[in-house]
């Protein structure tokens, strides 16, 4: 295969490079000097894949840290560093807009590149380290001095493989590789094909990787662990779930079997919707969709609470008797949150069993007996008794249980509940393919979740 | 309660018990005066409930033993033992049939009773027993001499009540208590509601009973260990199941209660069949009747296949993917064997996952990818399969199972297969209900199949 041909498509060309390079200088620039005019101790450093040379062409974030000194106060850090950030986007007049994840920052658009204006503290020390993101300067820092400049096109053919397979990023809607984690592979195991060979024939659950030799890997029970370098209390895999290993060790072995440069690039998703409601057919299994309005919170605070409300459904309906098939979810991260259930059992008789205490348990026996008198039976040394069900359809269980004085029954994400209590639909899903709009995004989401393996393989 | 009035009821009355010596005395003289006229060296001797004064009026069985000595070999202990049998049936007009148990004998109804005819052998010694039959002399022999006279009355009580809920009998069809046990426990507990008071509050499943204090009670796991005073190494209760164990101790508990005469006598059913098939119609569960001939053994080898067959059909559906509400099964010993499955989930959707191995294991995993290819996908680390059912019906699956080629996927009592194949017929219940001729006895049987506590209770 040839990998120079692959490489010349994802590496940034000399012209991008020289562009983005005075770009993010001058932003520096324009910090220092607006802190300096302003009275404010503070410096402007390039961080992330920029930095580190590790971009793959045209998909440039520019992330630029502003560093305060550990005697800062938060209040001050964030007053000023936002501040900053906000003048500078306003100078090269781009659009600012206030952000959270572990911290506050600020996002701006400015000539056509998304940039990143972040305060932290400037550390000498891991051990001074008052949120994640003062972390990422050593982490910047680490791969500057230690990754080869032969392995930056690693890197790159890594990163690219990872984004085509979908097991790229670290964010809760992935739970994947971060970058520095493609990183840290290339520098442990030297090439892309290395990482590939090891990952596939080697890596098993609570694989180790400990660069730094620190001997902290035991402590962590993660599926992969690979102590970051710059601390020994951090697992840098933290967030990558075991689907997503596997995914990626299979895709591994895919790749060593057959290569293809398809593993670089995006697959193309060809959705037929005709084909989409015939295999829901086929199936003959029964599928319903939960939708309703997204609340407005980062996604990564968003995805867990749809995970969450999606797990604690299957749980409350198969609590109840029904058996689900598998279940998804989906969502734009602005307005909408789709819940696939797909039953396998969504009916049942009228009545079930209620297995009561043994008979040898005097207290429990007299209370089971009190309530249930001759619908009470003996199942060898146990009480069991016969009663109805409330519902023996899952859709009308649900449909009773969606309402404010039921809706404790199931673990809602706390940001979702009030949405999906002012407003939800609960269709049929052949039905609402039938007769719904659906965008191309979720029909994208219905194909995956009916061809689960496709993007491993080509 | 006036338990005089119950007994007058029960106890055999003077007249009764005088025109009974009389039949076995002259039994015993007929045979002992045959073997004197052909040179058999036997003895003829009463054993069983009438021997020891514990049976119940009106349903006495005559149980003759015909002793052998030790030294008698077995080919001539059956063969002479038959012939005296046979001939003293002759000599008194009865009609004799050959039966087996764990020993052959010879039965015959004479005047109006039931007369066994068992060779045994004449044993001094536990330890010279050749076979079941030989220590039931022993038994006769040390109730006679252990059960004082007034507790008599207490054996034909507790006899009466086991009678009244169902758990009398030792033979397989009931798994209960057997005549000797009751007498044991009367010996142990003094009296008949002492039983029911230590039934009811000291028993639990292992609880022991050793009269002549062997010591070895606890090399049984049955769930009641009553060490036989004449063989330490037998548990008499040990045909007795954890379920007739269970239902003898509820209804102890509910007699205590609440005293009535009607727990000693036979309690009146009165079945409906509109209302067998309104209750049906409102579980709405799904139940299949398995209708086929029944085979000419013995009712102690009857039963156990039958429910061995039941109890495999059930796995063997349940291995399938189907869920059973409960099953159960009936025959008349003769002619004809019901098998009940009542389906909580019987219609199932086309597809089903086929979990495979963890992607860690090559080998496994390379059989399960050529044989599943593109319809594998993974599920965390594990390989998993959507693949079409064979059946998603589970009266279809019966059907295409019940066939000579198919038929060993389930395992059958070896009696009962060749009847199967030769002819069954497979009925929803309903249906069956609706159109077939059914007899009193499958009509209690469905009664009872639906209210399992009825007889425990009045």
């Amino acid at each position: 295969m040839d990998y120079q041909k692959i490489l010349n498509q994802i590496r940034p060309k000399k012209s991008e490079e020289k562009k983005i390079h005075s770009l993010y200088n001058h932003l520096i620039e324009i910090i220092n000097e607006t802190a300096l005019k302003n009275n404010i101790n503070a410096q402007a450093v390039l961080v992330g894949s920029v930095a580190k040379g590790t971009w793959i062409s045209g998909k440039a974030d520019i992330d630029i840290f502003i560093k305060f000194t550990t005697d800062t106060s938060g209040d001050e850090l964030k007053e000023k560093g936002l501040f900053l950030g906000k003048e500078c986007i306003k100078i090269m007049d781009g659009k600012s807009e206030l952000r959270y994840a572990s911290h506050p920052y600020v996002t701006g658009i400015i000539n056509g590149y998304n940039v990143d204006f972040v305060p932290c503290y400037d550390i000498k020390n891991i051990k001074e380290m008052k949120s994640a993101v003062d972390r990422t300067i050593a982490h910047t820092d680490y791969v500057i001095k230690t990754l080869k400049p032969e392995q930056a096109d690693e890197v790159l053919l890594l990163k690219s493989f990872m984004k085509s397979i979908g097991t790229y990023g670290s964010e809760f809607k992935v739970g994947g590789f971060a970058g520095y984690l493609c990183e840290l592979l290339i520098i442990n195991y030297d090439t892309f094909l290395k990482v590939l060979r090891n990952a596939s024939d080697e890596w098993k659950p609570g694989y180790q990787i400990d660069l730094s030799e620190y001997g902290t890997a035991s402590s962590y029970n993660e599926p992969l662990v690979v102590v970051d370098p710059v601390d020994k209390n951090r697992n840098v895999a933290a967030a990558l779930t075991l689907q997503k290993m596997s995914e990626f060790v299979i895709a591994s072995r895919n790749f060593l079997n057959k290569e293809s440069p398809s593993y670089f690039i995006q697959k193309e998703l060809d959705v037929d919707l005709k084909d989409i409601i015939e295999e829901f057919k086929r199936r003959s299994t029964k599928s319903i969709l939960l939708s309703f309005k997204a609340p407005h919170i980062p996604a990564d605070a968003l995805y867990p609470q749809i995970k969450k409300t999606e797990k604690s459904m299957v749980h409350f309906v198969e609590r109840n008797g029904f058996k689900t098939f598998n279940s998804d979810s989906w969502t734009d991260e602005k307005n909408k949150i789709l819940i696939l259930l797909e039953f396998e059992t969504w009916q049942l008789p009228l009545i079930k069993k209620h297995h009561g205490p043994p008979i040898w348990s005097f207290d429990h026996e007299e209370k089971f007996k009190e309530k249930y008198h001759e619908k009470a039976f003996l199942e060898e040394d146990r009480w069991v008794a016969e009663v109805e069900r409330e519902h023996i359809n899952a859709v009308n269980l649900l449909e009773t249980t969606l309402s404010p004085d039921k809706i404790g029954l199931i673990k809602f994400g706390k940001h979702i509940k009030g949405n999906l209590l002012d407003e939800y639909e609960l269709y049929d899903l052949i039905e609402f393919l039938d007769s719904q709009d659906i965008n191309k995004d979720q029909l994208e989401f219905l194909f995956l979740y009916l061809h689960k393996n496709w993007k491993l393989c080509r």
